[in-house]
């Protein structure tokens, strides 16, 4: 798999512009070499060529990783003072003959330390944004990775049909996020969850990016609860919302009308229609019934081996859907300091339209 | 708290030779303003000056959390549309004349992403390693802070011997993980764990930074599992090495020089005493037993909101103890294809010496 990925990049990196491409751990280093690295105050740094094979610059506690790979790579190991890491660097980056070249980077995931190390190796070099090389690459998932991605939606939502029937009036949001990683874990997820669950309640729900706080469930609160499972190494990223116990007519009412939005965006997705059209689609019940300026971000994201990959649905996004592109339709309507309501799915193009992974029930359920 | 944060990192930066701190999300961010914000693809940047108000750049959708804040924060929001960014960045930074001057980073966590926004509205800029503003202030705990420290410690010692009776051999090291986290939740951390356990047995236990496999416990293993709790921000970050039934001489051996490596560790801290002297005496006692090129790495890192802050036990590192610096001590012996052993404590230094805040048993504790 590795291997075809690598060779894939190769002919990408061809036609992309840039003489190379440098990465840091994170998820395009795994996607590409298999290699799993934490984002620690050591850099790691994986620099891949068209012609020459891939270098890494790694601490030498890491050495194990790199041997006995079935590619060849060029490893140098630095030691623990960091004084010398910007020669070993230098050599790795010498050995490729890159100064002066059009060396690509990924900036929503290289940082400053990775950079100025490069930087120091190849001062005469340019570093523009290759995000485009491997996100083309990682954004058609192949079978492999649906499947993985399938059983991360299934995982999570095992695990919260698990929780629901513990969900009870006075429970404070922390221990019921709390309790729902309890069961994201009993159900199969790794322990790396692609994000903390967001689990909102009451005027909190109405905050699209809330913190499980300290609020205990009163009657008469939504609850959002955002989710989400890894299973081999691919995610699930899902929302639904919950009336605890009898909630006001409005609250039911906008409930309905992120539904409709929600199925409306489920539907719009095909190879050939734009982000924007799943958008759009989401965007115009929401309007048509008086609360668009209560549904506050875009539809969606792509997802994969992150919560949140490239691929956006936004209005203004022209970028085609094609097969194997998988991304969240994920409407809402907050009203500011009452209640909130979300509804969240993972989708997959398929050759003639777009299949949705997730299919836990979708109506106002009462919890409590 | 966050106002005499704030106050003190202002003196701070008098002295520093820096005009500003420009801090994007992480616990840094969190540390001074008491505000959290996710790593995504949507830049969280907050600037520091003497003088003036901290300025926060940040999606709209994250406006609720700057509103009410207890002290002042001026918020330039963005869109959704990322060609708006660099545009509001600029506002920010003009609003704080800071063109020319110089901007100083945290390099270890500020990605291109951040950094090409705040310099295309400061293209005149410098951008110095500015980690050591905050690190200064952060590498100090106070009462409160040791307190959640002790508060993790306890979470995942009580984890680990809750789940210490169900270890079983023949269960895969993923599985154990899975178990660990799941009690680490049960005992009081955070969800959102300080990083995901370490459970290597057999030859993985020679990898110091292996990831929990597939492979299940066998007769005779080495079973070395590193783990920690997150309890009100601030973690725990331990290490215990157990026997799977029976194991050779030289494994008990090898326990026996790293438990007194340990020992001389913990005993080495006092302020004044230079980090260097603490991985000296833990490495000592490695090296006199003949088996110090088996101890590959330092003997220890700071610890507080992250599982690696700045401060680190290398033989090179002359920086003094001072009270209320935290870290680890966790020497260890790594025999490679074969097994290998790591005891990891966590201290503060005190006025008189160095407390160890973790007492759970480092005997060679029998398992399966």
């Amino acid at each position: 798999m590795t291997d075809s990925r690598l060779s894939k990049l190769s002919s990408t990196l061809r036609t992309s512009g840039v003489d190379a491409l440098a990465l840091n751990a994170g998820p395009s280093l795994t996607y590409l070499t298999g290699l799993h690295f934490h984002l620690s105050e050591r850099p790691v740094v994986v620099i891949f060529t068209v012609e020459q094979a891939p270098v890494i610059v790694l601490p030498e506690l890491e050495m194990l990783k790199v041997n006995g790979l079935p590619y060849e790579i060029k490893a140098f190991p630095y030691g623990e003072n960091p004084v010398e890491w910007d020669g070993v660097f230098r050599k790795a980056i010498l050995s490729l003959r890159l100064d002066g070249k059009r060396i690509g980077v990924e900036p929503s995931a290289m940082r400053l330390l990775e950079f100025r190390n490069i930087k120091a190796g190849a001062p005469e070099a340019d570093f523009p944004d290759a995000s485009v090389v491997v996100s083309s690459l990682r954004v058609r998932k192949d079978a492999e990775e649906i499947a993985a991605m399938r059983k991360a939606v299934k995982a999570a939502q095992d695990a919260l049909e698990a929780m629901i029937p513990l969900i009870k009036i006075g429970m404070m949001e922390k221990e019921l996020a709390a309790e729902l990683v309890v069961q994201l874990l009993r159900h199969g997820s790794q322990s790396e969850l692609p994000f903390a669950p967001i689990i909102s309640s009451g005027p909190n729900s109405a905050n699209p990016h809330a913190t499980p706080s300290e609020r205990s469930l009163r009657l008469g609160d939504l609850l959002v609860v955002d989710w989400g499972a890894a299973v081999d190494g691919y995610i699930s990223d899902l929302t639904r919302t919950f009336a605890v116990g009898e909630v006001e007519a409005e609250y039911r009412k906008i409930h309905a009308i992120v539904l409709e939005a929600n199925t409306a965006g489920r539907a719009a997705g095909k190879p050939g229609a734009p982000c924007a059209a799943v958008d759009k689609a989401a965007r115009e019940v929401i309007e048509r019934s008086g609360y668009g300026v209560f549904f506050t971000h875009r539809t969606g994201h792509g997802i994969g081996m992150e919560a949140h990959e490239e691929l956006y649905m936004r209005g203004d996004n022209q970028q085609p859907l094609e097969p194997g592109m998988a991304y969240t339709v994920e409407p809402g309507i907050y009203l500011p300091g009452r209640n909130g309501v979300r509804i969240e799915d993972n989708m997959v193009v398929s050759e003639t339209g777009a299949e949705c992974l997730s299919d836990m029930p979708r109506e106002l359920r009462v919890v409590g």
